[in-house]
């Protein structure tokens, strides 16, 4: 009856206007090339079953979210990535950020940390300090938690081929705070496919990464238990250029060959799924960001549950972290940033995300100030305190629009996972190429569409304005690199050498063999070991990756 | 079926949640004082009809939009409010404006235009081109329009008491210009009820405002076709205090009596109902928003074709601006103004605004500087090409949380409306103050809210900053005040006093009789009568309107 009275309407009404006022476009369509029609009725959702399709909060397939109460319980984390400099600097941004009212810590390191190099190896040259804090050592982190109980705050680290290593020293702080392992609470990156496909930070080859992996997975089960033991992360993928769509299959598809790692390492799946958690990007594109939050967590409970014969319902329970997409923001009239990260945080609040980093208006031109810092928390306070969003769960459900959007971004995820499983998996379809090649593709199209203009990016290729350069940046001190080497050169005299070689044999031993590699991390940490000479031991033992020519 | 799958969530899964972590407020509602469940599921529109409640867009009872392609054939118009000073500050403005794409100008007059007196006027001391342009004469008008072909722009007029006049200024402008007037596009604000209720400026008392409001429509019906005679207007009356509900209530309560005025006086209700426009406010409540906006159209609707018999469908399409909530903004970190701006305008478009105005940060301060009107209209451009929402009608629609609201706020205005009537109407009600109550009993529960930090205002009472004041807040230079004078001065020497005095006197004549009041208006301006000399014309016949002690 719908149908045949929007038949009417196409004809007797549409057709007139259709004809002397034609529409903007001659095909709308959301990022991920799904269609746009004009409007959705209940017709689009004929044969929809709400039961099967959402369910309840905290139900499964989790569709409306993961807990029964959702933010009329408890708000998201406001979780601000934050780090530069020296472990102090970063130190006192952090007391900054948790006296703005921030809830949760999130840690960015310097790319020789992420690398695994000290700060005194040659290839850490101008880049000490400068995209996060600077880490060699465990002295290093106790001063970047110095006046932060462990126990009262959840830290993210966004660190992955040497995340053993700085889990263990978080450990370390934790356990000379006088905090239990178990009170800890917080999140290690630790996905490095993710790094293949995307980001670029990785060191040892997929085989022995896998086994960090994991390692990291049966560690935490055992001494951190409410430890999130990865962030298997799209963040990285959509900032390379993926669509929403792939977003979400490449990030599944990747946490689909942990868990069978994991498994394959003899898990139960119940032990350590439950300790899983996610990272997605939210962009510009409104609605399909909402719809990819909940068809990536209707998709995970699915997988979980069939493929993998999870039985707890925590195991299913896709639980996300979401940064607002940098790579929408335009050096160009900074202030519409603000504007650009205030949808996109709505967009992922409405999609249920557990944690939250808004980025600062001043990211595209350096180190966010203190003041644009505190603007983008008190974006997330503004929608979680005024705007009456967080007060009913998953307020879109039912939407004609939003219910077709999931299903169509699930479907589309689904066809991309079904075509890695039948190259071999994920860690197959990252040395293939094939999810590069996709995701070089979707930028392409991209790029191509701003420079057509069929895509407008305000004050880029449309209303742009002449505009002095912004003034007073905040930039590193380039003095930083000297200094740390000059620190980590007297750590080195100070601490005792032969208990750091022994501790480094049992790390190399372990690597050699099949006994879980945090253990003696942990011990090796504690004798004040470095980063970079942990890494240089399983460098040794695992050699590195390089990834082919053709990739 | 849902039901009972629900009662049983409740039961096993709900109520051992919320017993460890109970929920963050007892109870959630709306600004309007709706309750807010926990979440909704089809079962809440049980006996909901699509067609009955929605129909397609541009079609009946037009809850989906007025327009068969909504933004995806046009966007709304961004129509920025603005002026202040002199005619020539604001003409730079205004074409400031224009070259920033702006889509539609937006007159702001200062309170001796709006108040009917001239610049010379002691009542007009400190107050010349304060808060809006200074107009004395259809000079002022030719300087604030040059080098604006009026055939080619909208123009919005803040304008109420007077609003005959500048309407026949602009009509006048245009003629100068060789533009037809049947060519002119634009609004007068022409909403004196909303005066006497919220914004105080008025002159007449209601009867003979009430014909001066009729004499546009019917001038218009005959002369300017394509204006918008009125814009009735609940942008003060939530300013004012009102909540969401009483906002459309009222409003729709005096666009009755101005619709019952027009006919009383003889017109045909088709002949004019399709040049009445709206204005509305967006609030900070984001959903409620979307559901107000979509339930006054609705119920606008039901009421022209049900109780006044419409015929044409264009009669009963509620069309409306929207401006962001000036009281909502705070001179507290003045860069999370940005922020709400952007929610209140995204929640505007997904409620299917004609056009908007969106605030300036700074507006809680001084007057908006160019840097902050650029930020306000590119939140407009961000949402209209970056994120998607303009691309398919009515996005929201199905929602069974919208939906509900929908159907909630609209029977809330509903109770209202058959409260109003039973007083014997909008003017009634106003004389003898219900609705003024109304509003202030509101607004002291929203302060006490405040005050009592159940409702949370970010930077104001909570997450506070120490913040040095701002800067080079720009104000009105003190001197316009004596140039306008003597401009007003200069330009009485110049012309035809005698014919000034004759056209003043057919003025006079009209007001004691019963033709149209805008044709001799119409001429008195373009004699350069000033506006003081035809309202002192106007006050000598109709007095003025004191409010009565009680209100």
């Amino acid at each position: 009856m719908i149908n045949e009275a929007k038949k009417k309407w196409e004809q007797e009404r549409l057709a007139k206007v259709i004809e002397r006022y034609p529409e903007r476009k001659k095909e709308f369509h959301t990022d991920s090339g799904i269609p746009v029609e004009r409007f959705y009725t209940p017709e689009d959702l004929k044969d929809w079953d709400y039961l099967e399709k959402l369910g309840f909060p905290g139900d499964y397939p989790f569709t409306r979210g993961v807990q029964p109460t959702m933010y009329r319980g408890r708000l998201w984390t406001m979780r601000q990535y934050a780090g530069f400099g020296t472990a102090k600097e970063t130190n006192e941004r952090f007391r900054f950020l948790l006296e703005q009212g921030q809830t949760g810590l999130s840690v960015a390191f310097d790319l020789p940390t992420q690398m695994g190099y000290d700060s005194d190896h040659p290839l850490a040259e101008g880049e000490v300090g400068r995209v996060g804090v600077a880490i060699d050592s465990l002295e290093d982190m106790e001063i970047v938690f110095e006046g932060i109980p462990l126990d009262k705050v959840s830290t993210s680290m966004t660190i992955n081929a040497p995340a053993a290593i700085l889990l263990a020293m978080y450990q370390a702080v934790g356990e000379k705070q006088g905090v239990d392992a178990r009170k800890l609470r917080g999140t290690v990156q630790n996905d490095i496919l993710k790094e293949y496909v995307a980001r670029g930070t990785y060191i040892f080859p997929p085989e022995p990464s896998m086994r960090l992996v994991t390692d990291i997975f049966e560690y935490c089960s055992q001494n951190i238990p409410s430890w999130n033991t990865i962030s298997i992360s799209g963040y990285h993928i959509r900032e390379a250029g993926s669509t929403a769509a792939q977003e979400i299959a490449f990030t599944l598809a990747n946490g689909i060959a942990y868990v069978q790692a994991a498994i394959d390492k003899g898990l139960d799946v119940d032990e350590f799924a439950g300790r899983l958690s996610f990272f997605f990007n939210s962009h510009m594109n409104f609605f399909e960001e909402i719809a990819k939050f909940r068809a990536a967590r209707r998709l995970w409970a699915r997988i979980m549950k069939e493929r993998f014969g999870a039985k707890k319902e925590k195991s299913m329970m896709l639980r996300f972290h979401t940064q607002t997409a940098g790579c929408s923001l335009t050096a160009q009239q900074p202030d519409n940033n603000i504007v650009r990260t205030a949808m996109e945080a709505l967009a992922a609040v409405l999609g249920g995300t557990q944690s939250l980093h808004t980025n600062s208006k001043d990211e595209a031109l350096a180190l966010p100030s203190e003041e644009a810092v505190r603007t983008a928390l008190r974006t997330q306070q503004i929608i979680a305190y005024e705007t009456g969003v967080a007060d009913t769960i998953d307020p879109l459900a039912g939407s004609y629009f939003i219910e077709k959007l999931t299903d169509e971004i699930e479907a589309l995820a689904i066809d991309y996972i079904r075509k890695i499983d039948d190259m071999g998996g994920a860690v197959k379809a990252i040395e293939n190429g094939f999810m590069q090649r996709e995701i070089q593709e979707s930028a392409y199209r991209y790029q191509r569409e701003i420079e057509s203009k069929e895509r407008l990016v305000v004050g880029v290729n449309c209303f742009e304005s002449e505009e002095e350069p912004p003034q007073n940046l905040l930039k590193v001190d380039p003095a930083i690199g000297e200094s740390q080497k000059k620190r980590l050169e007297e750590l080195k005299a100070r601490r005792d050498g032969v208990a750091v070689s022994k501790a480094l044999e049992k790390v190399e031993e372990a690597a050699r063999g099949q006994d879980n590699l945090v253990v003696p991390i942990f011990h090796a940490v504690k004798s004040y070991a470095t980063i970079g000479e942990i890494c240089d031991v399983l460098r040794g033992v695992f050699g590195i990756y390089r990834p082919s020519q053709e990739l």
